[in-house]
């Protein structure tokens, strides 16, 4: 087996993870405001493939992600059926480590391969970097809206869309290069990821406005 | 006349119906939100052209139902005028009977025809069946992002996108069988209606998660 | 200079103004919720270009205004980043009189230019006045959803969306009678703006539902 499909290999491997990892906040979030399985369902599918569904749809992409593989539809139902029965006793936290690590290798996943759809078909690097982001943070955004709730990465100071931000420039800059392959993805995953890891690890902080200090409790 | 004129008359019967109910949902929850008229005619606008305006971007159809058939944007216009000057004294309500049969009977349609339409090109069965209840029911879920709720079908643990669902397979299912006519969107419509209807007077719950119990309150 | 260009150069200092008042729009609405950074520049983003993106959406053209012209994303970026640093000591206020004027404009400027583009494909002219409308005015509602806030227009009695439709049916008088020029631009841009703001200026009021008075409290 040579590099690329080894890096193949891992890369479906992330997809995986990641989508199922995002899936899981959707499903966390949603029993949390006390929904029942319909809305809990709803809100698992729009947390696992929302940022996908919006960049397709900006991109005008078709078919989107989870019709092309519907199995993963499927996956999703199981988990939410599964997750209902089964889950009652658990107590899932989003911040579990493997979650953490699974979510940050699935967010620089999605903002690499965003940005590649848009790189593709040649729009200017700023829209391939947003669209990136957008395939990344929107399922979330998505999922806190459906939950009536400010969008958690809009506000809690962690840093989520800037790493994805970071690493679809890695991704453009690798693909500007050498081309839009296997290395540019790993170069866009490793950069998102690894600036998430330390972030979460050394509790750096986004600025918010007009004079915010860390020490300030950030109300909500 | 024969069977298949009949029957489109009355799915064309039901098409208005359903859509008038949707839209009258929408005029409710915004007048109780106490919205101004511009508030009302876009909540009333959202509730009733909503979930097929999502269904044909997802399935890049065009035109929208509403551009094809812009009689409907009159109507309801004209619903919002009339409403806000004569209702004054009326004591509208979502759960009324009228409105709930009208309501159910569009849902039913509704999903049986955005299942069709995802059949029609071609998409696997599960997206078919997602198709349709996104078309029954997020006209519901933007009139209640609008209004600043968490969807009421994600949480009031009545039967709604589920009886959608199992609609959306029925129609599926004759579909697969006798062809994507009539008789399957009678067969949606039946099994859609019948199980709303049923969940309705008989008080049938869907589950919640982490054994949330009937007698539970629910909280808002 | 001929009154072609002069009127061109015109609508694109109003399209400046007009995109840089919707975006400090957003901008001010996501610092008062106290976001970090990223949701202030998503907030922003949204705010400024999401109703010309719905409308693009609907209508399915590609590529968007904010890809076609990347130069307006840099804009808003550098206005998040020099806002976030430099104006922590100024008070903005989306009342202060010259973002007034360029909201009212801009507002003027995007319902008759949404307009047209639907006029030119050939929709319904209902269908263009409400293309009008979404594209003058979604954006707020985008910011204010992401705010988690029911969308100011929809609610704060204050003519805002009635003179985006007033102004996209002067556009459409004039492209009906002398074609889709820039005259029927100025004509929406006249209308919409001088409804705007002598609605402001004294007070006019949009009704709403059930008697509700000018002079009771409108709650939140």
């Amino acid at each position: 087996m040579n590099a690329a499909d080894s890096a193949g290999l891992l890369l479906s491997g992330i997809e995986v993870a990641g989508t199922l990892a995002f899936a899981l906040s959707g499903f966390i979030e949603a029993t949390r405001k006390r929904m029942d399985i319909v809305g809990v369902a709803a809100v698992t599918f729009f947390a696992a493939f929302g940022g996908g569904t919006l960049r397709d749809l900006l991109l005008d992409h078709r078919p989107f992600f989870w019709v092309r593989h519907s199995g993963y539809v499927w996956i999703v139902l199981a988990m939410v059926v599964v997750g209902s029965v089964w889950l009652r006793a658990v107590h899932l936290s989003p911040s579990a480590r493997p979650m953490l690590w699974a979510d940050a290798l699935g967010l620089g996943l999605f903002s690499a391969s965003g940005s590649g759809m848009a790189w593709e078909i040649g729009q200017p690097a700023i829209v391939c970097a947003l669209m990136g982001v957008v395939t990344g943070v929107f399922g979330g955004v998505m999922r806190d809206v459906l939950c009536n709730e400010v969008p958690a990465t809009f506000r809690d100071h962690r840093p989520y869309a800037i790493c994805a931000f970071a690493g679809a420039w890695a991704f453009l800059a690798v693909a500007s290069t050498i081309g839009a392959g296997w290395q540019a993805l790993v170069a866009g995953v490793l950069v998102t990821a690894g600036l998430r890891i330390a972030a979460l690890s050394r509790g750096w902080r986004v600025p918010g406005w007009a004079g915010e200090r860390d020490d300030e409790p950030q109300g909500d």
